[in-house]
């Protein structure tokens, strides 16, 4: 707690006596007012010249955007589902601007859930060699082939795109297949089960799809660009690492697949020298019995040893509810080696004090470097001090809690508390290709305009920004050369706001 | 924080050095839920032996409804809209308990919402010289007259309804208007401007038939009854003390109706003696100018002087959002007599950073007794604290907040935080007979499935009922004697629980 805020209730809490009042209540007012901004995300930051220029800029945009949907709540978009309200959000002055702005690092996201449905529509689903079948179910199954196996009455997609009576049909079921994006989002996704169903039916029809090893190393270089497009510069992507295929049949182990990541990695920043760089999260599915997660732990050790700096660590993926929780594997996690990082997926949850809410005692115990959600945070006040203690961060990701039905309306979200607080948080996007997002500036947007305060302004963002940077895995070097390249874009940008401003003003 | 838990944080923060863990995991782990559950609403009581076993049996039905839920997430009652979920409510092991438990308190309760629509429907539209008309927009208008007046075109209810053919239409639309219950809740009242639009009018309905004094009395009685029905035993109620009128065209001042409320609390203590009494919160509409403003400050002066104990304080009402703030009369409230109490609304709303928002500061500066619904509290840390040191109570309306859409599962209120830290807080009911819900226990038996942890127990419900009485406005003496009383019924309840547990193992 700072000094203000520890003389603002001394004041109020000694001096005050029920009969008299003898504070001066304006200044009293003003005080309270002032150490809640200055005890806000970004509420340490100064305001250098410009920036000051460059946020009133945004705060402009910002207060009409809340006076509008103050007067009529219909037009606030973070109390809209992102699947319908995010066509009008990009028509937003704010979400604009943040579109613009550097935002530093993703520090949660996953792998095969990059990059949007209509790039793999029409980048992948078009190749030669892709085969499609129809389960008993009606769903779609997509791979490519050499020669299908009998597993499946497979057909060649590009055979049955030929006739123009199903042509249609077929791409819309594979469209369908891809995304969450649905016009009754409410009816659709009406609890988590019912939204997690969807979601992990995506991830089983788009893997087999994406793991072709040309298209996997495309897709992510595709993800890549995404960010970069989005003025992101860094990212520690969390995989399954999958068995990538040929098709000559030759599959790969995770640890080839972990060299797919790395080597794209390096063409990709040869080819955008301001892309930092990556790292790898190896992220397998929390849903395993002992057996299978001594493999995990066999494949992490190997990992290790072959990217050192390239592995950023280690953690458990899929429904937190339905999953093991962290308890289960706790004894085998702490007889690992310290140097290989934890960034475990902890209280996803609105079930309080289940075990899934428990998983956050768990991680922060097993030395979790950030966590992953943390959705359940603020009912565990204990976990919280000894998070911001310790300097773990949270990393929320504000969308994907609204499509898989944690929170309907952004203003609910419990981050309201942890950035009223300056808690240690990123915001992150999970999965944005998944439900009709692109690469971080919705989250961002939604964030700042559905989360924090009506008053968070520019300093919030940047320190956002700064979050990601700090709280990432980079070693220091990596960390002060990440903070220079994005210092010169930040310079860049509030010139880019100065002049808009100015320009306006003529 | 007390000092198990600062313990904690020293092992954990201090002696856990990043590549060697030298504590017992098992035994911290340990120590971290033992100190979450002691910070806990509750969690500082003892159970007495028969509470053990009368806790026993309320967590085993509350488990068992977890167990249920957690599998499939569209049974957990608390997830669902109040409206639809209540006739299941009923049925529910659990809040069977609560409707037995003596529950204390009601502190946050709205003069003409209290009884439900079922009971005004039989109970007052059957009577002689009620007229109805209908508006140009389609609505009804119901008023008692000996004569009626030429501003509308009455016709005598008792006439209209003795032919067949309408009605029943008219006692459909009659019913329709007095209650929120709908079968698309989230569609009816999606945001919540359009909940509150609704909620007005129902209000501007009920008064001119419930002003009529005989029937604001028999109401006001039947509402006393319904609270004493459900081991309620005290209420502070909030009206805006509206001038009620006889056939004959006499009509009472706002002291008048004072009177009312004074003298059917009496009879109905001489009646039912357990029931320990009641007090006044003049509570008038927010929406109004200066002018109106020192309107009410006569009144509630004559009132403050006329009844000096039978009046707890003041308050404002209507939606927050669409009203004054405090701040506007901040300064003719802070000139007024110290010994009038108030009891703000204050944060009923999730627009964070808003003049609604900032209405909590304006309450605890103003010196506010008790903070009514306080919904955006936890975004305000100082206010929080202050509250915290002051021992000023926040009043929890959990369905209210539902149904007038602030908040869709009640997994996402944030209350959990209050409760996570054993706030200052009662739990009340605001307006049940609006919305189909009766008396206090719907509303314990949400805050207790749906917002509190699954952990929490019959302690966190006895502190609610502890609290109820700690926080009223009752004066030492009659604290005393309430818990008197309320210590006496609690016993027969952990009594009753006891023999349910037993007779079940034989």
């Amino acid at each position: 707690m700072n000094g203000l805020i520890v003389s603002v209730i001394v004041i109020f809490c000694f001096l005050y006596t029920a009969n008299s009042i003898p504070y001066d209540y304006w200044t009293v007012r003003a005080q309270i007012l002032t150490s809640e901004q200055k005890s806000m995300l970004g509420g340490q930051l100064d305001f250098k010249h410009d920036e000051r220029i460059a946020n009133d800029f945004l705060m402009t945009r910002k207060r009409a955007e809340f006076e509008n949907a103050f007067k009529n709540s219909s037009l606030f978009l973070p109390g809209r589902n992102f699947l319908e309200a995010r066509t009008d959000i990009k028509n937003s002055e704010v979400y604009k601007i943040i579109r613009t702005m550097p935002k530093g690092a993703v520090l949660h996201a996953h792998d095969t859930a990059l990059v949007s449905a209509d790039w793999i529509f029409w980048n992948v689903t078009f190749r030669p060699n892709l085969y499609v079948c129809e389960s008993s179910k009606g769903l779609l199954q997509l791979r490519f082939f050499e020669k299908p196996d009998d597993n499946c009455s497979w057909k060649l997609l590009s055979d049955l795109r030929k006739n123009k009576s199903i042509v249609d049909t077929i791409n819309s079921k594979i469209y369908k297949q891809m995304t969450m994006l649905t016009k009754n989002p409410e009816v659709d996704y009406k609890d988590v089960d019912k939204a997690w169903s969807k979601f992990i039916q995506i991830f089983a029809f788009i893997t087999p799809m994406l793991t072709y090893k040309p298209v996997y190393e495309d897709h992510y270089y595709e993800a890549l660009k995404d960010l970069y497009m989005d003025n992101i510069m860094y990212i520690e992507i969390r995989s399954t690492l999958p068995n990538l295929y040929e098709l000559n049949g030759t599959v790969y182990s995770s640890l080839e697949t972990a060299m797919v990541y790395k080597k794209t990695t390096e063409r990709f920043m040869s080819d955008y020298p301001n892309f930092v760089g990556a790292k790898l999260i190896y992220a397998p599915s929390r849903k395993v019995d002992e057996k299978k997660f001594d493999e995990y732990l066999t494949i992490l050790k190997a990992l290790k040893e072959k990217y050192p700096t390239f592995l950023a660590g280690f953690d458990l993926v899929g429904q937190e509810d339905k999953g093991q929780p962290l308890i289960v594997f706790a004894n085998k996690l702490r007889s690992l080696d310290p140097s290989i990082d934890y960034f475990f997926h902890a209280g996803e949850t609105d079930w309080y004090g289940s075990s899934t809410d428990e998983n956050l005692i768990d991680a922060v115990l097993l030395g979790a470097k950030r966590i992953g959600h943390g959705y359940a945070l603020t009912k565990h006040p204990l976990v919280m001090e000894i998070m911001k203690q310790r300097g773990i961060a949270v990393e929320v990701n504000p969308i994907s809690n609204q499509v898989l039905s944690l929170v309907k309306d952004f203003r609910n979200h419990p981050a309201a508390y942890l950035f009223a607080n300056n808690f240690p948080v990123v915001v992150s996007n999970d999965d944005p290709g998944l439900w009709g997002s692109k690469a971080l500036s919705y989250d961002f947007y939604l964030a700042f305009m559905g989360i924090m305060s009506q008053n968070s302004d520019l300093r919030a963002l940047k320190q956002l920004a700064l979050n990601s940077i700090m709280y990432s895995n980079m070693d220091v070097e990596q960390k002060n050369n990440a903070l220079v390249v994005w210092k010169k874009k930040w310079c860049d940008f509030i010139e880019q706001l100065v002049n808009s401003s100015q320009a306006q003003q003529i």
